[in-house]
């Protein structure tokens, strides 16, 4: 029996423990992005710093100027990975929608038969870290060490814009440098499908107000002639897309190139259809630009969305006011050629140029990074391939995501580093969701995987 | 000296009793929109059917299908009034605009030394109500009887639609006939002089939920394929109203009647201008349709406004989420000629008509009240000027108001009854709005008016 078939074996056995683990990982509320959970994302920082320690790690929970970031590194010269995820978790609102209650995981059985992790972080992204982390205990267990050094980098401020993480990889570059790094925080083709992210979208979000009248007015004295901002709001917002899709902000498109021939000829190979995509959530036809083929609009093609809008009187009931200000928060999903900052200044100038008189508008910039793409020439993409290739029986797609992890780019601006981005989460996880799970056999496999790979770039 | 001068003086001289009374008055929560508030109503018509009592009158509270209502009923024949108010107040938030707690009324000065009573309902409407309970109370004090047969009915549901009022007016059709109404709910022209309103909109409330898919997406995964609800809202609500100011909604002005030519020029020659009215809450263009002038604008066209908008993450920070709802409130004040289903039918067919595929809406009836006009030639009229021409020394103008007092029309349907407005609010009383007020001399000079007018009603 091989080394790894050993590692393999216990990771088998250890399985139960493993869940044990993450269990009590998963119980921490570790919502970045509303202060009322600072102390428990702290505590979510702590615990797996301590569960770091005891596979070996020198572990330590360092300080940002928001959430902190664990930073672990094991003993060991040459090749070094740099593994990065993240301790926090979106909020869990609405809450009267989850079956059970977001912090207390359970494992449950779908009606197809798949056994499902469920909880707040099963998959995005605890439950995803915890995979490297295993696959790292099983090898330490085994073998009394790691194939290869290996550090391991795990902010708590991934869901809120990461905002403090680039300043604290700028001020640790050297305990930081390493050959390359991988992220765990992507997702599967399908069930039986392997795959490694090797483009993802950038992101800007940011958040608009329009102010009016200096207070909340009555509608029966003073509708007709007061400024409504809900009104404005909706008007400015209401003609970002156009009747075909597409974003009418502009230069919008300014920088965007056409994909190659081939991959355009692979990706309309691939069996995704509105049906099998959308058809799972309850939708049927693509939102997006109406020339543009599905996956395009899902991976190459840069988007708009309003994720959140508020104003006025939301209670029971009605209540005729003419409130004094309205908001939204709004984010672009950025592909290669556009600049973030250009996008959120083009955006802001779209915004003011329709204000009417006596109206203002306020921003708040969140999040904001560029979209990033991988040579699909580089010696690890064909070791980890070859390792996830293995484990699944089915060769492992290279894939663009939708998504925005932004410190893929960090990495490469800041330490010179390309990034890997192999992950088992799946379509259906409802992450940022209620009731969002990890399924358990991409629990277990996924740790596999890690062993696999660890053992496949350490060769 | 004559009987009403006496009761004028006793008024006088009780004013810091009634101040006290009123204060007790409005420290009851009586939010109706909100059934949190539910106990609170029902004490706030427990509080002042008790307090009509100790006036003579047989008080009672009487049960509807939401707030009870409070009939009181004094003795004697011959032509009767029928009072109407409210005792329900709006919501108070956003509660930390408030500069002291809503519900513990206090007495301000304002910088230009006008007295003030601070509270919610200091004008809207418990105020307003006890400038009529206190000159009843004066003239039983003074001369152990009331002027005229007068009936009290106060409704708890104002603030959220009324709707239980018609049934119950309809149900006590006979204890509530009277020869006419009189409702203290409205304003004057300005703080010197007085006004009686012979008109008022109309209203039409609406709710609208927009729904796409069946849960929250993540903007990672779905952005750019899945429906945005916020996008599909924005992008109805966006185009009610055209570059000038008009409603887009087929069919909205059928029926209007343009103003007689007199009327126009009498509101020609009133002295309100955009800075005069729009000035004083931070706003200087009016918005309404640019072709009208700003009186027309706030009393003879229909308008509409978005009251309410919500939909996706609302809290701090960001969340890219795309929800699976976005809902709003809205609003329509309507004028003589406009049938308030109607325009509800046409608002939720144009909404209807703009939804893409995958896009469902759904609808909550709110208010719905038809305008009323009054002939300026019923005598009660005559006489009710002529008393608040003597109170204030100068010529009580007749107007049009923007709100809507839906009772009005239920009077004139069920009862056949005319109502006369007669009110003491002003333009800054900030109702509906933080830091809501009622001058004292609105109060004090208000009841010594209905003390003149019931008087001059009986004469």
């Amino acid at each position: 029996m091989s080394e790894l078939d050993r590692v393999l074996a216990r990771i088998d056995a250890d399985l139960d423990q493993s869940l044990a683990r993450l269990f009590d990982y998963l119980r921490i509320k570790s919502i970045s992005t509303d202060p009322a959970y600072q102390d428990a994302c702290r505590s979510a920082a702590e615990h797996l710093a301590a569960d770091l320690s005891t596979v070996g790690f020198a572990a330590e929970v360092r300080p940002t100027a928001g959430h902190p970031v664990v930073l672990a590194k094991s003993n060991g010269d040459g090749r070094r990975v740099l593994f990065y995820g993240h301790y926090d978790v979106q909020p869990v609102d609405p809450l009267d929608l989850w079956h059970t209650p977001p912090f207390e995981p359970r494992i449950a059985t779908l009606p197809d038969g798949r056994k499902v992790i469920v909880a707040r972080g099963a998959a995005d992204d605890k439950g995803q870290v915890m995979t490297f982390v295993e696959a790292c205990r099983a090898w330490k267990a085994v073998t009394g060490a790691l194939p290869l050094p290996i550090t391991i980098l795990v902010e708590g401020e991934e869901e809120c814009g990461s905002k403090n993480l680039p300043p604290f990889v700028e001020a640790a570059k050297a305990e930081l440098a390493a050959d390359v790094a991988l992220v765990c925080d992507t997702g599967m083709w399908d069930p039986k499908t392997p795959a490694i992210t090797t483009a993802l979208r950038g992101l800007v979000y940011d958040e608009v107000k329009i102010k009016a009248a200096d207070r909340d007015l009555h509608s029966g004295m003073f509708g007709g002639a007061a400024q409504n901002p809900i009104r404005v709001l909706t008007k400015v917002l209401g003609v970002i897309h156009d009747d075909n899709g597409k974003v009418t902000i502009p230069g919008f498109y300014d920088g965007i190139r056409e994909l190659p021939a081939d991959v355009m000829a692979q990706w309309a190979a691939l069996d995704i259809t509105p049906a099998s995509f959308l058809g799972p959530v309850g939708l049927s036809v693509p939102a997006g630009e109406k020339d543009r083929s599905l996956i395009e609009q899902l991976s190459s093609r840069p988007t708009c969305d309003i994720n959140g809008i508020w104003g006025g009187y939301t209670g029971e009931g009605s209540k005729t006011v003419i409130p004094s200000e309205a908001s939204a928060k709004i984010s672009f999903r950025l592909v290669s050629g556009q600049e973030p900052e250009k996008i959120r200044a083009a955006f802001r100038a779209f915004v003011r140029a329709r204000l009417p008189a006596d109206c203002k508008a306020e921003f708040i910039s969140h999040a904001g990074a560029p979209a990033i793409a991988l040579d699909w020439g580089m010696p690890q993409l064909a070791a980890v391939r070859r390792a996830l290739t293995e484990e699944w029986g089915k060769d492992a797609l290279l894939i663009g995501s939708g998504a925005s992890i932004p410190i893929c780019a960090d990495f490469k601006r800041l330490l010179g580093m390309d990034t890997l981005l192999v992950g088992f989460g799946l379509d259906d996880d409802r992450i940022h969701s209620p009731n969002e799970k990890y399924d358990l056999t991409s629990f277990h496999k996924g740790t596999r995987s890690w062993a696999r790979i660890l053992a496949a770039l350490a060769a």
